[in-house]
């Protein structure tokens, strides 16, 4: 990679998620030189991938090219490249369009879908991590719905229509709520010919509630809001396989579905070299102290999903959600100065601001520390907090317009199959 | 296709462009039973693709589904088809979903892109006719100039650099435009280490002048806005092959191209069943009489840029553009009501609404009967009118959005590589 020393230090950074940008943002117009690393030209805004699933926002509106966030650093460089392999013997990254020496290392690769071993589900069933994922999603739900149109057999036409999502988590129940509203407001309009009894969205979560992390509060009324939404809500079931025709769990329930959504769990994503067991911890992450600092090395660190950071609260680490790697991603770009400078480095100390959920129009739920609501204005604030964070003016502009009109509609217009899933409709 | 029978006729539609949706509003609501075939599910705004290749827009904001913008239509089917073959004697069509009867057929497949038989040129170039060519476009021009940062070759990066449009029709014009300007607002932002100097734009025009359908005035104008943006404008040339690196014309010209974008010519579309010389005229278009039908057939129509209907001011047929589609469409629904109810049908006289390209903010160029000018003004104009004919109301907000936004920060947002096209990035 022919990028020119300077006299700066050369911080690299792989993945511009929400940890690698405010790092990169903290490091801009300092003196070192930042070369940031991923595999996609642009920041995927996570949290709103389910919107581009089922239609309900264009793909562009969550996206973000990452040379324009940071094109005001002259110091700055991005490369799309893919690291294969992180050297720390001779302090290099290896990737696909060739190596690239560092001082400094910050591995933010972000987390991956965790099949838990399962190649079959792994094989056969969708996640929703990307933008390309959730486009392909978003082309087979419809896809299935024009091929339920053409059979005649009653059976394939239950499963074409019959949805099954894997995993309450916040992915899992927001996408199941946005399934239920397409069932009741799109479905009976688009296809006419269509029994929308058939449809089904199904919810499957091997523990006692959905959103596990929230309160029982938040929990139980998401329950509730999903069963006015018409989804079946299944608990303390444990999905085994799925063959792309029928899921098995651990109990006697089965499920016929054409569409298995694996939204159960997330691991980080290692790069070999800094994937030794001594370093690795639960969930696949990499186990960092409280500066960011992987055990055994100075100059390199780990932020956001792929890092492990432990604190009283969260023995097992920081959840893997946007916030604690927007701050880890801030306090480390102060320590890397400091470091830079030989000052002490401050330890990370996450600020819990809380988490939300949307299940569908006026329905949300919402815990702040001292606060818990839910319900119409958790909405609000779920989409006024959410557009805040969203990166760009244009971005926030247009989401806004979607969901002004979605909401006023009853409607989701990008229900475009632009890249088709399914290779050909079965005849 | 189990589409059921009804006691109204069945008219079946082949294609979901600006002919069949005009022709399907008109027939909507009256006692017909109407079958739209199309291979996408969405209508395509083809005259805004140019900004979706170049950042500027989000293809989802040009794209409408077929099916809502006939939900409100009890007697209206849309299927998800690919149409193989129509069979005149037993009055079918051929799909790969099935067969599908009909009393009248319409065909409204439109036109494809014209390589005049050169395989090599299909091979190696880039069309812009549909969403997802135009999303490669995207793609490769961005993939283009990342791979240029990487190498050291400074003939591989002038090649990567430089851009080659044959045909200086609309679509190569407003493309040629939109590329100088993405050189200079968006590349010495993004890439400063690139020199964009490096950066051409060459359109390449057989005959002696660009925008050949307009009058002179808007042709010459067009031709100087487009060098004051540095683009190179070549007429009289033709270009005779590609091979993937090296254009080769008829004169001593040779360009050096990682990408040759082929706007030099479409054609009709034809199907097989229809696609007999005796019917097939210039352009391979379907010769259609003043009533579109299809000469041998009382019942077989064809509307759009895949009818050859001629006039007095039109020998050759009426132009392939939107505005005769949308007029034939809407035509051939009243004259189709007509014949059915066993009246006369009237005859299509065509009104010539003129025509406009954009070249860059601020410039275009407007055609109307009695008033033709360039400039500011006739950007606004081009601009309402793309608004005014641009289906959904969604769409018009955020592209009017888009546009705002794009002409006060000089930028294109969507500069997104989301569905790469070149495999991988060359090491």
């Amino acid at each position: 990679m022919n990028i020119p020393r300077t006299s700066y230090p050369r911080i690299v950074i792989i993945g511009g998620g929400f940890a690698g940008i405010s790092l990169a943002k903290k490091l801009s117009k300092q003196e070192v030189q930042v070369v940031l690393l991923d595999k996609h030209n642009y920041h995927t805004f996570q949290p709103l991938l389910y919107q581009v699933s089922t239609g309900g926002l264009e793909p562009d509106s969550i996206a973000y090219p990452i040379r324009k966030i940071l094109k005001d650093f002259p110091n700055f460089h991005f490369r799309l490249a893919h690291v294969n392999e992180i050297d720390t013997v001779s302090s290099k990254v290896i990737t696909d369009i060739g190596e690239l020496k560092f001082d400094y290392l910050v591995i933010a690769s972000g987390s991956k879908t965790n099949y838990f071993g399962n190649e079959q589900i792994k094989a056969n069933s969708m996640a929703m991590k990307t933008i390309p994922q959730s486009l392909n999603l978003r082309s087979l739900i419809l896809e299935n719905f024009e091929e339920a149109l053409l059979t005649s057999d009653l059976n394939e036409r239950n499963c074409l229509m019959n949805f099954v999502i894997v995993g309450g988590g916040p992915t899992g129940v927001e996408l199941a709520g946005a399934l239920a509203e397409i069932k009741k407001g799109i479905l009976p309009k688009d296809y006419p010919d269509l029994d929308t009894r058939l449809a089904q969205i199904n919810i499957i979560q091997s523990s006692d509630c959905i959103l596990k992390g929230m309160s029982d509060q938040a929990s139980q009324k998401a329950e509730d809001f999903l069963e006015k939404l018409g989804v079946n809500v299944w608990k303390n079931v444990r999905v085994t396989n799925y063959d792309g025709k029928t899921v098995t769990t651990n109990t006697d329930l089965t499920f016929e579905t054409a569409t298995l959504i694996w939204a159960a769990g997330v691991m980080g994503a290692t790069i070999k070299g800094l994937d030794g067991a001594e370093l690795i911890t639960r969930g696949n992450r990499i186990l960092v102290n409280e500066f960011n600092q992987v055990k055994g090395f100075d100059n390199i660190f780990a932020a956001g999903d792929i890092a492990c950071l432990v604190n009283e609260e969260f023995p097992n680490g920081l959840p893997m959600m946007a916030h604690p790697a927007i701050q880890q991603g801030e306090q480390l770009g102060d320590n890397m100065l400091r470091l830079i400078e030989q000052k002490p480095m401050k330890p990370f100390e996450y600020k819990d601001k809380g988490a939300m959920a949307t299940i569908g129009r006026n329905k949300a739920v919402v815990d702040l520390k001292r606060f818990k609501f839910q319900g119409v204005f958790a909405w609000y604030v779920w989409m006024f907090v959410h557009l805040f964070f969203l990166i760009g003016f244009r971005n926030r502009m247009v989401v806004f317009i979607n969901w002004v009109y979605n909401y006023i509609r009853f409607d989701r217009e990008a229900r475009l199959i632009i890249r088709p899933f399914k290779k050909k409709l079965k005849k």
